[in-house]
Parts: C-alpha cells; sequence; structure tokens
C-alpha cells in the first residue's frame, strides 16, 4: 500500500518513537504479526458445521465483520458467518430463523467475560442448544468466568492476550479463528500487518508516513477535529465501522493529567455513494474536516458498461466501454482534485494494491499504529474507556 | 411519537414561522402528505416480478432503503428490493448473481435524468435485458432525458415534483412506487407524516418541538456543531444514513451573503452496539456533539431471556426472564442517563409507538422540517448542493 499525503512536512521529535518503542512487550498488539497461528489454524481446519456465529459485541465482532465483508463480495466462502452482537429482539429473531442450529458452531467471545449483550445472547442459545464441546467455543481473558466456564465444561477454548485491548484484538484469535475457519487465508493477514510493522520500526516508509500524519492531526486538533475515511469500494464498510471504533473509543479521552476532554471525531464514508450525501458538507461546510481517500489499485474485475447509446442521453457516451473500475477510480480522482482546489481541505490517500487479505493486514496495523501514535502526541491514554462504565453501573441498578 | 428535550427553553421568532409558511407551494416537499396515491397504488398491486431493483444514488435510493429496513425484519415482504447505486464492479457483480433477471422490474431514478452512476448501470442492464415496457419503470423530473426517453419508448414514467428535492423526495413517487410495489402500506407512511404537518403549521407539539431544537442547534453552532442520532434498533440503520444525507447536504453550506463556510455535521449510532464504540468519545470527548436518542415504545416481540443460569457467571442472573426489548429500552435508559448526569451534553428522546409505516412517515416529517427550519435559522439554501457540482466537471474531463 501506498499513502500520498498533502500535508506540510513537520519534524517528528524522537520521543514519540522512542515512548512506542518502549512499550513493545507491554502494549500487546505490537507482537500479533509475530505469533505462532498453528493452533488455530489446526482447529480451524477440522470444524465441519456450515454455519459460524460469533457472539460477541465491539472489539470482539467489528475486526471479523471488517475482513469478512472486505473479502466476501470476491471470496466464495463456502462456510457462512453471522454476527450476534445486538440485544435488539428484531435482529436477533431474524438472524436465528436463518440458522440450521444443529450445522452450527458458536463462537462466544467477550474480553471480560462477563459483556452483558453476549451473556444474554448465550443464555438464549442455551434455551436452544445444549452446552456440548462440539457446538461451542470460548474466546476471552485468562481467568475470566467465561475462561473458568470453558475449563469446567472442557470446551474449546482460545486466549486473548490480557495486554490486547478489545479493540486492537482482530489479529489476536478474535479475528483469527473465525476468518481461518471460514477460509480466510490468516497468515497473509499477519503477513500484511507485519510488513507495516517492520517498516515503523525500521523509522521507513511507514513510520514516516505515520508520523507526519498523526503530527499534522494533533497539532491541528483545535480546528480539524473530524477525520472522514473516504472508501471508494462497497468491500470497505464494515472496515470503516472497525476504523469507527478504533479512532473514537481510542482518542476521546480525559487528557492526562488535565481536567479537559480531548477527541477526534470519526467518519466513515463510502464512494462514490456518499458523493451523493455527505460530500456537500465537506465541500461547503465549516473547515473542520480532514479526509482520507481508501483506492483499489486493481479490482481484479472485467465488468464493462457496454457500447449502448440511450436516446437523449448520448451525451453520456463517453463512459462507454470504460470498465466500472475505472469509473470509480476516476470518480475518486474528479472528487480529491475538486478537494484540492479548495486549498483548506487537508487531505491524503492510501492506494492498496488488491482486494485481499494482505492489504487489509496493512490496513489494520497502520490505522492502530497512526491511532497510537496520535494519542501519545494528545496525551491522553488510547488503551482504556473509562466513560463507558457508568452507564453499566446505572442499568444494572434497574434490575 | 413523541420528543422530550432536555435543553433550556427559547423564544422562537414568529419569523421563521412567517417564512416557512410563505414557501407552501414552493418547496414541494411540505404538500406530499396530501397528495393523491391512486395512479401509484394501482400501478403497484399489477406488478407482477418477484425481484424489484432500485437504480438510484442518493436522494433516489436512501428513503426507500430506509423504509425498508425499517420494516423487513417484521413485515415478510414477498418481493425482494434490490438497490443499485454504486458504481463498485464487486458489488454490481455480486447483485447481478442474485437476480432472476426475467423475473425482475427495474426502477430507474435520476431527478436530472443524466446522473452518471444511474445511467451506467442502466447502460449495463441493457445489455442483458432489452428494453420494454413491462420490466422497467422511469421515475425522473418532467422534461428530462429520461422523461423523453420513457415517451418515446412508451415505458411506465412517474413525475418527480419540480419543486421537490432529491433528499426530501422520499414521501414522492420515487420512495412511494417502489415501496408500494414490494407492499408497504404508503398511505399510512403519508398519515405519519400529515401528523407531523397539521401539528407544526397548526403551532401545537410539533411546532414547539422542532422549532425549539432547531433554535437550540443554530444558536449553539459554533460549540456543538456534530449531531449524533443514536437509534435502538437495527431497524434504523438505513433510516440513520438517510438523516445523514438530509443534515449534512442540507446545512454544510456557504451561508447567504457571506464568504462563511457553515454546517452541522451529523453522525449516526446504532445501540446498543455504538455503546462499544463512538459512546466513549461522547462521554469523555470534547464537548462539540449533540445526542438525540431514537427508542421503540413497543418492540411488538417476546423474545425472553431465558431462566439459565450458567456457571461462574451467576451474578448477571439478573437479566433471567427479562425480555430482549426490555433490556434494549433499558440499556437506552442507563446511556442517557449517564449522559445527563454530565450536565454539558445537550441531548434530546424521541419515542416512536411501534416500528411500522406510520411511525417511520413521522421521522422522516419531523426531520425534514427540522432541517428546514435549523437552515432559516443560520441562513443557508437547504435545496441546493452546489459543491458537488466540480468533481463533476473534472470526471467529465477526464474521459
Amino acid at each position: 500500500m501506498e499513502n500520498k499525503q498533502f500535508f506540510e512536512a513537520f519534524n517528528v521529535e524522537n520521543r514519540i518513537f522512542d515512548e512506542i518503542s518502549h512499550e513493545i512487550g507491554k502494549i500487546g498488539y505490537y507482537e500479533l504479526p509475530d505469533q505462532n497461528i498453528d493452533v488455530i489454524s489446526e482447529f480451524a481446519s477440522n470444524v465441519t458445521q456450515k454455519n459460524i456465529v460469533v457472539v460477541g459485541i465491539g472489539g470482539s465482532s467489528l475486526g471479523t465483520a471488517a475482513v469478512y465483508d472486505f473479502l466476501r463480495y470476491k471470496n466464495n466462502f463456502e462456510k457462512k458467518l453471522f454476527f450476534c452482537e445486538s440485544t435488539d429482539p428484531v435482529l436477533l429473531n431474524s438472524t436465528f430463523k436463518k440458522l440450521d442450529l444443529e450445522d452450527t458452531l458458536f463462537i462466544i467471545i467477550s474480553k471480560s467475560g462477563s459483556t452483558i449483550e453476549t451473556i444474554s445472547i448465550f443464555k438464549y442459545i442455551l434455551s436452544l442448544v445444549e452446552l456440548n464441546e462440539k457446538q461451542f467455543v470460548i474466546i476471552s481473558d485468562k481467568g475470566s468466568s467465561l475462561h473458568k466456564l470453558a475449563h469446567d465444561k472442557k470446551l474449546p477454548y482460545f486466549e486473548i492476550p490480557a495486554n490486547v485491548g478489545g479493540r486492537f484484538s482482530v489479529l489476536s484469535s478474535v479475528g483469527l479463528l473465525p476468518l481461518a475457519i471460514i477460509g480466510v487465508d490468516i497468515k497473509m493477514l499477519l503477513q500484511g500487518a507485519k510488513k507495516i510493522k517492520e517498516s515503523f520500526f525500521k523509522q521507513t516508509q511507514s513510520y514516516q508516513d505515520i508520523t507526519h500524519k498523526a503530527s499534522f492531526y494533533a497539532r491541528n486538533i483545535g480546528k480539524y477535529n473530524i477525520n472522514c475515511l473516504f472508501s471508494y469500494s462497497e468491500a470497505f464498510r464494515s472496515f470503516n465501522d472497525w476504523y469507527i471504533q478504533l479512532w473514537g473509543e481510542s482518542l476521546g479521552k480525559k487528557q492526562y493529567n488535565s481536567y479537559l476532554n480531548v477527541g477526534l471525531t470519526p467518519i466513515g464514508l463510502i464512494g462514490p455513494t456518499d458523493q451523493h450525501s455527505f460530500l456537500q458538507l465537506i465541500v461547503e461546510g465549516k473547515r473542520d474536516k480532514s479526509v482520507t481517500f481508501i483506492k483499489v489499485k486493481d479490482f481484479d474485475s472485467i465488468l464493462k458498461i457496454p457500447n449502448i447509446s440511450i436516446a437523449y442521453l448520448e451525451n453520456l457516451d463517453y463512459v462507454n466501454e470504460v470498465d466500472f473500475s475505472d469509473l470509480i477510480n476516476k470518480q475518486a480522482d474528479s472528487i480529491i482534485e475538486s478537494l484540492l482546489n479548495k486549498n483548506d481541505i487537508p487531505l491524503d490517500i492510501i492506494e492498496i494494491e488488491k482486494i485481499n487479505e494482505e492489504a487489509i493486514g496493512q490496513l489494520f496495523f497502520y490505522f492502530e499504529l497512526l491511532t497510537s501514535v496520535v494519542a501519545k502526541m494528545i496525551n491522553v491514554n488510547a488503551y482504556d474507556q473509562p466513560g463507558v462504565e457508568e452507564g453499566k453501573k446505572i442499568l444494572r441498578g434497574y434490575f
């Protein structure tokens, strides 16, 4: 992948790099690209069920969904992946109607082991299917309630390393296990992440890209506090959702040693659809938004607009015999050019080679490192989420 | 529906109401709730195809998708509705693979009649299916290229009133025709809208709700420039997208007689899923966001969490025998309470009775009027989108 930036250059102090380098071993996600995946791959290859249900919410499902939705338009996965995350009864009803329960594997994922949505749905499932070691897998922190349950009932269990936060866990067993089961090449996924990791820690290209961009965001937090990710393919829809959680939950914080509430607001957009929606606000609205475009260099698809002329619409014949992939990329370029013409909308472009495992592995690690670096620069803890605890306590009080 | 607001009260000058009242006849969407729908209903009742494909982007599809996704979890529609809006080749390929082309009706929708995405896809369809009056319907402005084509080829044609903008057109033929075909009760949809319209123009409850809220947003545009819609049911996912277009594209503008770029940034959230994502940013991030919660009073569903105790998780038995609809509503209440405790996050709650046509009709008209009133108050034109024209010109230049 390439990242072309249109921000002014800026020297980044070495302090940030030193701090991050010293965190290796403490912040667990840095090491995920180098893990041994033999146990996961072997387990995955022995799964016989056709339906795979991920029961998990937030960090326990968003990364897996990002990869699945990225690849599913092109790959014909033999197994079907479902997500049960919401307590919404209309959605739950509709999901369970589609399942042949006997041919289903349930993967119960909760880092803490006691997420209320996940456990409520788990209970509901247990009213339909008896707990058994062929149809249930547990992914949770070591020592959690769910881990203890798995041990007692001899259920297959995979650990989430304690130092890997939920929204940084897609490359741990949380994402790798369900993805390996449906047939995603998780080795290539990690290889993509590893490329970015090595380039960053060797302070080569990705280090330059990430620190320059982070420093622009941090220095302009008072002005450009909204960061739009404008992804030009439907394949990125769930990736955008993953980005929103990563960015919003990691950076929306009280600063260390301060009373200040700071944060950068993530927005996920899909092109060209959102050219007909949010774009007007970017072009003419308040100058508080930066935009990162994601483009696919090679869609690996041939779907041409036919050489057909429609009466009264001959003025649009200029797209005849153009490939749709060429049209969508030119649409992206036209919007990029029109925004650059404004001179006051900060933007950059990320271009991936193809829609495949390696590319999304790169994207994950790029955005994770970007998040960690921005967090250092604005002096917040990227890895906690204290703001959501009060609501949980209040909920419990209602019952 | 009810709208409970936690903003301080404020006297709204009558000027705004007078200006809007004088626009009746000029701004077309005000009159849509009172239109005669006989022709649409009759046409719809004669459609025999099982697959209905809406070919249209932005305002030509978002409203229809909002209603369809709102109702489809509960209603078992006999016909299937598809949307072709993006020029993304991977998505187009995957959609067309699912279609039995002989059993498909194509509804080509473009207000201008020359939307590049829509016409490119139309051409692609014409390479698969010959243009014929049984399988193609045109919805467009009177006198547009598409209208002329329909006239020449004797295709069924429905008009979009010239004074109804794309993002305000869901209650015109744009939304009503495809929705009536799949079996949505469009009379009830309009009846919901009419309730809000009458209450607004009689200056009763909806007038109070809308003008108070609009005046809060307008007066605080410098501080709270991000407006989150936090909807507690998966059924609202596409409604949120509709809101984002309406709000962003209508309010992100250069002010009349001014050099200023102004705008309010819409964010769409789904509860409880986004409690595990964006919520942290609302609670602890910069104080630049207001939140509107949407709740469903009666989910009309019984799906209880069973009375099952899981070893090591007995501390969560407090949800046993609770209905999921009760849990999701209490989750919303707990978040509302925790935000109110902060004292500096402006919020309001919209509660609809049930998930049905009347409720979403009310929501459409409420948000449309809110948009029109805020636009008046911040002195922008809610009904144009000049910012997106430059990109179109540049695109054309590439070919």
